[in-house]
């Protein structure tokens, strides 16, 4: 079985949009915000959303099922109070858990997180419960900058995030470290601000003490880590300069790589730096790029192929990062698989 | 010849830091500010913070010269007001020529600039010309985030940089895009902040237009290119999505990336993604690693050794990387090494 761990509802009918268009012009005038009943969205649209997009690609890739989160970049925390993440992140993750109803083969949920910049993330914890308890959701995607490129946060390892990080263990589910939008003109979201992130969260890991806390919790840095694999060396390096443990012992039974990086080269870099235990299978498809490679004829999100043509990779390793992997990240994906067969 | 296109200061005399503090601490009182003659520093002093450093690693490694700048992290134009970056650019630079004086066959000077945040950088002009056409220095470090990681200043394609963009052409320098220290807890500045910084700004010249106002305009982005090559796959799609020229063309007659990568993967990846014409050798030594990598027994910033063992590398290609990039780069470097001679 090939589980795609990265995959965000990009699709979702345009009456989301517009549902939110109406909760963002309403942040002035409360009374004007729109209730969660009034986005209708029939089931038919539902699947019509993803049946010529995820479902197709996932058919002709030959891939298998996706682990299904709301879009990230419009997770947007950084609008309006914690009132309005709850409100959205509910809407998003009910759209979800419908979705992986209507289609439970190809899609299992992780949720967004009613996240707000300055907010303590307790505020977090019972949509995290509703989705993976009510739900069956197997994952939730954490934003270590809510405040959307502004950094306001304390860093991933601070004690401000713990009381989330107990529920995370306590529930058994990983957390993709993935960011929103960025509202700074500096940065573009999906270009340079989503591979920061990523190697920001791996260096604030790579400075704290998180793992001595929470041994069992599991964080997947998506976009093939960001930085930090291309730059293994720097990082190893500035470990033993700080006379940290290795980074193996400090922080890969605790931190994964998906395999989102967009050539060949990159995934070679990756399978050969990254242990294969640490490297999950994930395309983030339909997202950040979706043309075809004019080099290769293929979509360059096709990470798939990628994988399958990195040589000197064993069945079994190859098995990892498709499956195994994926199973022993998200503790309750295997129950999730068989419950819907 | 080899030519290391990125050294830092990092080993100035004591008295530096000491004067930068009484600099520092007398912010709030200008009265007690201290005179740039209170910092007194023997040549002798300069020599020995080179020799057993800069200078015995180039023996070592079998590098020839170095084009030497100060202290990235030391920068810190977030520091004060326009005044004290001046002061303090000006010190520094004038510390750099001092060590270009005394070992010209070791040395290539570049400048630092007195950024300032909020600051137009029209107030650079006049030390980059003093220190290209009196200290003969042949490159500028140019700080797209003189905040210090709070990322206030307009993209590096924004007008608000023409003016300092047209004495480089006119003096006909290039610019090495490096930030300095952070200070916001989120982020390190060496491990995320320096790579994170090479990405966005390598975003924002993919986004801009910049390289049509300026078409002589070169940038090096250091450290290896953050991001930018690991996932060079990503940024070619997102370019091709964006219906923008390939990046070959819209990018790389104009941008350059350095050898600042601490293994052999790294440096196997950024010579087979980018053509070998826009690759500089650099080491950054002394610099932001200084440990010897137990995996090889060298040292991790001994980046000759990646570079010589790329397989597949024609001798031709590696002088270009080694040498011949460099004088096409720094257009002033051929004539400011014949001058020493």
């Amino acid at each position: 079985m090939i589980i795609d761990c990265h995959g965000h509802y990009t699709t979702a009918p345009q009456a989301l949009a517009d549902w939110r268009k109406r909760q963002i012009d309403s942040l002035s005038n409360p009374a004007l915000a729109p209730s969660p009943g009034e986005l209708v969205i029939s089931d038919d649209e539902l699947r019509e959303s993803v049946l010529n997009a995820q479902i197709r690609i996932q058919q002709e890739r030959g891939t298998d099922v996706t682990i299904f989160s709301p879009r990230a970049s419009f997770m947007a925390h950084h609008i309006g109070d914690a009132n309005t993440s709850e409100t959205w992140a509910s809407i998003c993750n009910t759209l979800i858990h419908r979705v992986t109803t209507l289609f439970p083969n190809n899609f299992i949920g992780a949720c967004m997180l009613p996240q707000s910049p300055g907010v303590p993330p307790e505020n977090c914890i019972s949509e995290l419960e509703r989705c993976i308890e009510e739900y069956g959701f197997v994952g939730a995607n954490l934003n270590p900058d809510p405040s959307g490129g502004s950094w306001k946060e304390p860093p991933l390892t601070d004690r401000w995030w713990y009381p989330l990080y107990e529920k995370l263990v306590e529930l058994d589910v990983p957390a993709m470290v993935h960011v929103s939008t960025s509202c700074r003109s500096c940065f573009h979201t999906t270009g340079d601000h989503y591979l920061n992130a990523d190697t920001t969260a791996f260096m604030q890991l790579l400075k704290g003490d998180l793992f001595k806390d929470f041994p069992t919790l599991k964080f997947i840095i998506p976009h093939g880590g960001g930085a930090a694999p291309y730059h293994w060396g720097r990082f190893r390096g500035m470990a033993q300069d700080m006379k940290l443990p290795k980074l193996e012992d400090k922080l890969l039974n605790n931190v994964f790589f998906d395999t989102c990086v967009y050539h060949q080269p990159g995934i070679d870099l990756l399978t050969r730096v990254i242990p294969v235990d640490n490297i999950l299978f994930g395309s983030e498809m339909v997202g950040a790029v979706r043309g075809i490679d004019p080099e290769t004829g293929h979509y360059f999100d096709d990470t798939r192929r990628y994988v399958d043509d990195v040589s000197g990779l064993t069945a079994e390793e190859r098995q990892k990062i498709f499956e195994g992997n994926a199973l022993r990240v998200y503790p309750r994906l295997a129950a999730a698989l068989e419950k819907r067969a």
